[in-house]
């Protein structure tokens, strides 16, 4: 059997100023930065180890492990980075306040935007500042896929090939890993570990910075997950979450 | 023609505590976390990127790397860790202060053990607990292989089959590579390259967090090398660097 943890990161200056941020490379807050200390500690105190990270390009996942990875004493631990963990791609409305967007649109139809599956919102278009096609850290990532916009089923697409071909063979291979990545790339890979249907899918909510376990068995199908926090810290970070698109949050 | 910079890590509690460190996991000091700052910020100024950086296991040299890779917005860079960048290893040194040290056996005794080129202090013996075998940060080295104690040609001698091997393909292959080390390991690497003789070695000290640039022609030859701070600032750091084993330091 495996274990292995996967990590949204702390709360990031968007998160807290409620805007919609997708591959946006926006930093952790102080309070972000605490939670990824309790994340460490936590780990710690529960004796979790690890032989391997793997992380988005995106530094307010980055920052989050290695703040836990030093509270593990672990910062010469192997990290492989790549654009597959980033979090989904928000398209147009990268940059956009949640609550005003919702007040404009509607509480729907930004639930649609936010947790349909296959419902991405406007693309990006060309010559948009935001659009961050020459960023090096996408150097690998030929221009005609860079994503414009993405529904989670996109975000699936480019994770689950991920998790297949470069995570699996570790976990297979006995490396202990942890994945610290974002709201939406954990949902998509969540969603593919437990075979979630894409209705049920839009129910999940994952708190920041919260350690989630999932233990596999010999094939990598998930025998049991469970967070290493107590139940009523994980219930309340889970309804910020589901409250931050509406639009008197 | 190449280009790459190396860097020692900021001041280190041992450091401040004028402490024989060698594979001793220290943390930087608050000092030594603004030189890092400071050090990744003269890099930014002065138009550097990396596409790759190689660094130590130890703590000291991994938070000064991801400080400057902070500062230059490249938290996404490929990292490698080796315990081949580590300090030279101190034997029965690590952590006695090296004033008293020198009280004790002599300035002259002191300064061959930090500077001569074949004399290593006495090993740690078996079952001292600074004998750290079995930290799983060295899974890769065989316990046979372990140092017990290092003098630089020691430490030459593991370093540059590194440099050789791992970093030297890369650069070949034109990433621009930044090492974040030790100032053991890097005096190592630059008698290498520079060709220092055995008796030169003695009197090069590197200061810490500065960026020092070497400039390599196509067989990896340098062609010259500078620190990018200015002199008086590196003369400065230098002669604090050198008077760190004197008894009335």
């Amino acid at each position: 059997m495996y274990k292995i943890v996967l990590l949204r990161h702390g709360e990031s200056t968007w998160n807290k100023e409620n805007r919609f941020t997708g591959w946006t490379d926006v930093d952790l807050t102080e309070q972000g930065t605490e939670e990824a200390h309790r994340a460490g500690k936590l780990l710690k105190a529960e004796g979790y180890g690890f032989d391997l990270a793997f992380t988005s390009v995106l530094k307010r996942a980055n920052k989050t492990l290695n703040i836990v990875l030093e509270e593990l004493d672990s910062l010469w631990l192997p990290v492989e980075h790549s654009w597959r963990l980033n979090e989904r791609h928000y398209g147009a409305l990268q940059g956009l306040n949640k609550a005003e967007t919702a007040a404009r649109f509607g509480d729907e139809q930004v639930l649609v935007w936010r947790r349909s599956y296959d419902t991405p919102p406007d693309p990006l278009p060309e010559g948009d500042e935001r659009l961050t096609v020459d960023d090096p850290r996408y150097a690998g990532l030929p221009k005609a896929q860079f994503p414009r916009t993405e529904c989670l089923k996109d975000t699936v697409a480019r994770v689950v090939p991920y998790w297949e071909t470069v995570i699996v063979p570790q976990i297979l291979a006995g490396r202990r890993v942890l994945v610290a990545a974002h709201g939406n790339s954990l949902r998509a890979l969540i969603k593919y570990l437990d075979g979630i249907s894409d209705d049920d899918i839009v129910a999940l909510n994952i708190p920041t910075a919260q350690p989630l376990v999932y233990e596999l068995d010999a094939d990598l199908k998930p025998v049991k997950h469970y967070y290493l926090a107590d139940e009523e810290t994980i219930r309340a970070a889970q309804a910020a979450v589901a409250s931050q698109g509406k639009a008197k949050a």
